[in-house]
């Protein structure tokens, strides 16, 4: 027999075991020529913005420790000139107050430096950018519809923003398959817009919608509303096109719907947030529009009863159940208090859950959703609670559901995390950070996507303080990885949280990520800083 | 502006880009000490049992070009001793009689001379015959329930065969969250048995569920009847554990439906075919039991009506539409002659379709389902028809879809193709190939999973003609890659299509591929001579 592995612990106590014989790369940075004071620790803390507006233009949070640059070179007024050549001076923005809005992400919590961004059309020129960059060693990081909410689009020091915002074509639909092809930088709602007439929608739903395009919902594998009904992305994404470090143009542009021949790489680009390539073209598989929707916001007494409604709900909702939200009390009340928003029902409760059908026929759903009530009542696992039919009734009810993150900024700083639980442990681990952090918290507030398992906890503070912050992290990550837990569940890891990647993932994944990394960007210049930890 | 790339031609006639900087391994071998006589090519041509039974021991065709071996070690006694003392005796087969149904695929097209067979009980096991064989140099093939059809599962050479049928633990089934763990040897059918009890089903069927096992579902993607319904396995398969090829266990067991923590490692392993890593264990989100299902068979005039019924019931049917298969007339003609099964319907018609739906409601299925055929016969789409409500009766019209390949090769000799293509060129290739074919085919039939743009086209004879294979292939190949489908939609690569990969792959795409290859497997041991082309 040969011994065959050696253990190690990490920070939250897990055990983790090594690969056997550790292999010669193990730890080398993926920067190869990254300087050695790198070593610093970048600080994955996520801090909350000064303001309580969504607005660009609020004051960000000074202090916070950055991870050190990478040795790249810097832009000078040569490569300015090459890129003014290849795109034309209006694409090629350098004028400080042009670059503002890119070097801040949408909810103020990264400051980004890049002092150029370029605004390529078309797949083409994205790869003659990269190839240019590639030679040159500069850095660039993509930005699509800068809505992220881990820093992945922002540049971290001074790397090329290369924005996808005119990469806006629709291509093609299928009007037999359903397959909409287009490029990466469409916006979602848009591309609903566009479907509208062959009846289809696109298979996703985020309160971003609005700004967020569709190559970044790739690049971070973009959750939302609806994937209890119609998957992730890794379901609906068909094909891509992605554009390599190096200026390689990656095919996997397949149109099909199944396809097993040789490795699945487009997968690799799903939820990699632009570590590994920029997805240039989308092929996407769109479901059908539904022809009926309905949505329950019901009242729950204790959470036991959560579960319970969840469990009846998809035994007798079944395959028409598009959505399965829930939220505490302690949510609602801070939306009602800060935004003076109305309950959608008249008593209160500890819990709250949204249960939205969609389906192909109207009167079938409504007995489905008028059965499955009566029942979650007679069992007394729902308490009190209203169905909305008409559109705008629904767009109301969903609307209160969208300003939460609004209604949390208001208390004045906002952590807000993203994880995977099992279900069981959604309220528990509310609770239990509440009693955490005592007084160093305001609110700690509950509430997520339960038909996923993924659970979006809050903790507003009237101000920014760093004890509370303190005593959060890695609190909060390790009640999650003692729980085998995902420390993101939809969010990504981006530049704040990628430090806590051992958390969720084994060493030796983290190690071959880090070797995915090394093949498809050898020298480290596309969105550094992101997804995978230094060391 | 820089010239970009250079341009090559594949042997379809398709124009395919070339990386901009052709990188330095480029075209090398994946095996590092791969003779040079390896060159010699690898007849990827699918040949025909020539018996029509699916029994094991019939005779195989003789004449077949086998790639050359690789530079791996053969076992030797005392490998076996280590063996035996690591696994007992009885996990260890050499003896010829007992490792004959290990060299040969249940349809009998392929014969591999593998001369050691082991059935590891657990991850460890695995972990540890890896790390041997790894150390010793020797060439290894992992198999499941070896019902697959494109060679993957059986040694070209003398790789030693490591067996997952004894892997067959269930482990764990989440009452909450649906999500089902177990080891990769549990047979299709037995989860399902297993999971009636949590009123769960395996979201995947197919004809082989009997013996098919879930990792080697995982390994080939495989896809089957429902993929309309649930997704593929990218859609479904939450987490899996996998041992490399030097033994190292590569933990992306998550058991939560959402995480986005780092790269989307999983999907490397699902449809590689065994050869980045043996899956060891499988966690799968698995939907409710319908409580309702029912089945329409139906004849239609003509292939445009065919996807007309198709995109109605999409529409109409929507989210209980379950499968959606069509056949020609000439696929249930010979199950008809050569089984002597009765079509479920009196009249026959150029084309049929079967249209299943699963719901959670009775009532509200039979009521789509009955408006839904109405409006087809009323549109003239369909002619006439049947449906199926009780579960004897839907089994017997499913059991003539079962047993297609039977009948097609109770003819003689069988050529069985599986593409991906535009729906609308469905029939035209079967009736191009049967033009192309002429006299060389005793019958060219289609059918498939109409849903999901998935074509199996058949070809048989009497008795092995090599002037039809040679004449059906690379034309059947070339076909389906100017029309920018799959060449294999659902079957994989294996060893008898690896050299047809670039007409579904661009060299870019394979030329990554081959880098996963040698950074997970540098030695390549791990199921040599499969998916990925030598050069």
């Amino acid at each position: 027999m040969i011994p065959l592995r050696s253990f190690v612990v990490n920070s939250s106590g897990k055990l983790l075991s090594l690969p056997r014989q550790v292999p010669k790369y193990y730890g080398k940075s993926i920067l190869s020529k990254a300087p050695a004071h790198y070593e610093q620790v970048f600080n994955p803390a996520r801090l909350a913005s000064t303001t309580s507006s969504r607005m660009m233009g609020g004051q960000l949070p000074a202090s916070r420790k950055r991870a050190n640059r990478g040795e790249f070179s810097s832009v000078e007024s040569d490569d300015i000139s090459f890129f003014s050549n290849m795109l034309g001076k209006n694409r090629v923005l350098t004028n400080e107050s042009e670059i503002e809005g890119y070097n801040v992400d949408m909810w103020k919590i990264i400051q980004g430096q890049s002092r150029l961004v370029l605004r390529p059309k078309n797949t083409s020129e994205v790869s003659m950018i990269l190839a240019y960059c590639s030679e040159r060693n500069l850095a660039v990081v993509p930005q699509g519809g800068n809505t992220g909410i881990a820093g992945g689009g922002i540049a971290v020091h001074d790397e090329i923003v290369i924005s996808t915002s005119l990469m806006n074509q629709i291509e093609e639909v299928d009007e037999w398959s359903g397959i909409l092809v287009c490029q990466s930088g469409c916006v979602l709602e848009k591309l609903n817009e566009h479907l509208a007439q062959f009846d289809l929608i696109v298979p996703l739903d985020l309160g971003a919608k609005e700004s967020c395009q569709i190559g970044g919902n790739l690049s971070t594998n973009a959750g939302g509303l609806r994937v209890i009904r119609y998957g992730s992305l890794h379901s609906n994404v068909v094909g891509c096109e992605v554009v390599l470090a190096d200026g390689t143009v990656l095919d996997c542009m397949n149109t099909m719907k199944k396809d097993n021949t040789g490795y699945h790489l487009k997968h690799l680009f799903i939820g990699s947030e632009g570590t590994l390539g920029i997805v240039t073209k989308v092929a996407i598989q769109c479901p059908p529009k539904p022809k009926a929707v309905n949505l329950a916001f019901v009242g729950i007494d204790n959470f036991q009863n959560v579960l319970e409604t969840f469990r009846l709900a998809k035994r007798d909702l079944g395959e028409i159940l598009s959505a399965c939200e829930y939220l505490d009390h302690e949510t609602l009340a801070c939306v009602s208090e800060n935004l003076q928003m109305k309950s959608p029902i008249e008593n209160s409760f500890p819990f709250y859950m949204m249960i939205e059908t969609s389906g192909s026929n109207g009167k079938h759903d409504e007995e489905k959703l008028s059965m499955f009530l009566e029942k979650a009542m007679n069992k007394e696992f729902v308490s009190d609670g209203t169905i909305a039919s008409q559109p705008s009734h629904i767009k109301n009810i969903w609307s209160i559901r969208e300003r939460f993150p609004d209604a949390l900024m208001k208390d004045g700083h906002l952590l807000v995390y993203d994880f995977s639980l099992p279900l069981e442990s959604f309220h528990e681990m509310v609770e239990e950070t509440r009693g955490h952090l005592g007084p160093l918290a305001k609110r700690v507030t509950g509430f997520g996507h339960l038909g996923d398992g993924n659970l979006h906890l809050n903790v507003t503070m009237d101000e920014f303080n760093p004890a509370t912050l303190a005593k959060a992290e890695p609190f909060v990550y390790n009640w999650v990885a003692q729980r085998k837990g995902s420390i993101s569940s939809e969010h990504g890891l981006g530049s704040i949280k990628r430090d806590y990647i051992y958390h969720s993932k084994s060493p030796q994944a983290v190690y071959y990520m880090r070797e995915l990394k090394r093949l498809m960007d050898p020298k480290g210049i596309l969105n550094p800083y992101k997804v995978i930890p230094h060391t």
